[in-house]
């Protein structure tokens, strides 16, 4: 057996400038929601130098009935999912490496150092929306299939590499590969993991809460209810569901997470005149969901946790918490801690790390319970960039590690698909 | 001593098509702030006909670096202040009757019946912004003086009609009346008491607070400080201090209301993305000043209790709760209760309505504080509108109480100014 780690290790640490400005051209590209087209077309002339069967569409038909479809879009027209897959020769495991092409607005301008599509380095960092969530994860994933190619190491397996749209809103792009039929033995999604490896993934979802008052001139503010008041309560009730849902969850892996599964309330907003009294108020949040339970099931504890304060308050009895399960929503995943894909990497990332990997649940949801649930695929979480800097302003990536990755993942997929006798 | 009551009564029972037709006038034009030209003019042309001496201004000059100046407004063009005097014969005491012209804007118009500037008359109410606060009142005033002319009844003492603009912003229209020279013995504001006659107004200021938080990813927001559970406290210790400041009000005029100086909440505001951790909130509300109380005073507790914040939790004393005393402010007022206007007002109202009068504090502030603070002049409130439907959608006016209200004032003005012996 061929020294494989030293030979993609220097592929890789000669062609560090393939990896950077690849994903310089990808964060350049805006690739917002319904304007994912240009960031694609970039994906696609790279592929064409890897000789794979690409498969560029739009996500259209019977994708919008689906019960597993999220999204508020009417259609999916000039922004196309991108599956392209390297055949294997043969009798190897298959795999999907799976990365999505979307990333989430910008917000507010003034909190940027520079353009947050300037893909500027500096200190070794790639600065950009997007670079660390997750087009760094991506360029990852296509610099372990170029090492292996121009290394002429030919897969058994076959590999099947996803630049997919709408993760960031519901996952209609992964979805759409798996009713178009791309499956495989297991599958490896490099989100932003700080290069911890994720068996588990925690589900989410959104909902809006809509609390109601009374009108009334604030100098009689008794003659009103205001909506603002009767918040508080509903803030408590949902910070003591989250102390009951998270007092069960024993998994170890989520022993050095402060809240596993957070019940995080994100926007609040009511009134609309300092001196009347609001007679409404929204807020909007995101529930965790544990890897092993069902949505409906935290759907059913917050919608019960909302009805207990009907016996409590009379005016919330008369007035019902509204629930409203918006936006996005991800399904939760997990894979066999035994599976043989779990072994593979964790030694391939001591190899190439010189240390052992740390093993997590993940705090967030992404396209792999999809994956599994609904398409049979055992899927890990695990790549270069980090939940601290993902959705903010001045994200960036560290390049060192979408290099480790890149060569963790290569040296994966040559024990997992195995490799053709030469 | 000729029955006035059963001639003034008379003369307005005959002629409540001149106030509907002057009112649904008004009504009929959206004076909201910079708006007020067109419903000054109805004005205008009403006051030709009682040939009184009438003052037109725009606003302007020293105005501006008075301290009891508060507007964000940079001009009043095209927005006139209005006062017409009608002199009396001599010896009598002069009254000023003070309206303002402005309303406030209408809002969610779908919660709006009809047009919310159509005057439409129904069952006795005219409906439409402004109707209740204060074009109604105003009507009363111009009837009164009307009945006094068409009867040919001369008083003694100088009636000042004001049609002021900026009540709801400040009250740089009064303020600005005060300047230009007009005073008087005494005054009365026909602000919508529900005819309860009003000795002491409270005042009132506006007030935003700034909660700092620290963003985070909501599946990992025990990384951030969320800014809306750190206004949980904040809203708790406004309601304290509330308690506290309305346990010291005990005067005699407030034990029929339930918070005689209400701290309302009006509106609350932050973060930006349902599974982000917001990192500001914004609460903006109303501090009601007690009769007596200084500004500052009330401005020095709200400090206080936030500050008191700081010693309990060491992220508030690490990012003080920000406060700014933005828009508008109304300095309280109050006149002697044993104050010979007093007596007449009470008098005639019992002559007219066979009912003593309730005599309160006012919930609110008026224009009246600058009057009396800085113009040295004593007031009192007392109007046909009604609290309950001011500043909301379908507001209404029932027409009657503008017709008492008429009565009332017309009678009290002889009394108060004296009549010219024939």
């Amino acid at each position: 057996m061929k020294n494989y780690q030293t030979l993609i290790h220097s592929w890789i640490h000669d062609n560090k400038v393939i990896g950077i400005e690849l994903l310089q051209n990808l964060v350049r590209k805006r690739s917002v929601q319904t304007n994912e087209y240009e960031a694609q077309q970039v994906i696609i002339n790279h592929l064409k130098k890897l000789d794979l069967e690409i498969d560029e569409w739009e996500v259209a038909g019977e994708v919008f009935n689906h019960p597993y479809f999220c999204s508020t879009r009417k259609d999916f027209l000039k922004s196309p999912n991108i599956v392209a897959v390297k055949r294997g020769s043969g009798n190897g495991r298959s795999i999907i490496l799976n990365g999505h092409i979307d990333v989430v607005p910008e917000g507010d301008l003034s909190q940027w150092t520079d353009d947050p599509y300037s893909g500027k380095i500096e200190n070794g960092r790639m600065y950009g929306r997007g670079t660390t969530d997750m087009k760094g994860g991506t360029v990852s994933l296509l610099l372990a299939i170029q090492a292996l190619k121009e290394l002429g190491i030919e897969l058994n397996g076959d590999v099947i590499f996803q630049s997919v749209i709408e993760e960031e809103s519901g996952g209609a792009g992964t979805l759409e590969t798996i009713i178009r039929g791309y499956k495989a033995d297991a599958a490896i999604i490099p989100e932003p993991t700080n290069m911890k490896i994720f068996p588990k993934q925690q589900g989410s979802m959104w909902f809006r809460l809509t609390i109601k008052g009374r009108s009334a001139h604030g100098g009689t503010r008794y003659e009103g209810v205001s909506a603002i008041e009767k918040s508080l309560p509903v803030i408590q009730a949902i910070q003591t569901l989250e102390k009951i849902r998270n007092a069960r969850i024993v998994d170890p892996l989520y022993q050095n997470t402060p809240i596993p599964i957070p019940i995080n309330l994100g926007v609040i907003k009511g009134g609309d005149w300092p001196s009347s009294v609001a007679d409404e108020v929204t807020i909007e949040g995101r529930i965790g969901v544990a890897p092993d339970e069902e949505m409906a099931h935290a759907q059913e504890e917050l919608k019960q946790c909302l009805q207990d304060l009907e016996s409590v308050d009379p005016w919330i009895k008369e007035h019902p918490i509204g629930i409203d399960w918006f936006g996005a929503r991800w399904v939760p995943g997990t894979i066999d801690e035994e599976h043989p894909l779990m072994g593979i990497l964790q030694t391939k990332f001591s190899e190439v790390k010189h240390t052992k990997p740390t093993i997590e649940a993940s705090p967030w949801g992404t396209d792999g319970g999809l994956l599994e649930k609904l398409g049979g695929i055992p899927v890990i979480v695990f790549g270069p960039g980090t939940t601290q800097t993902a959705h903010f302003p001045n994200e960036y990536i560290e390049l060192e590690r979408m290099f480790e990755v890149a060569e963790i993942i290569a040296l994966t997929l040559i024990d997992w698909c195995g490799v053709k006798e030469q």
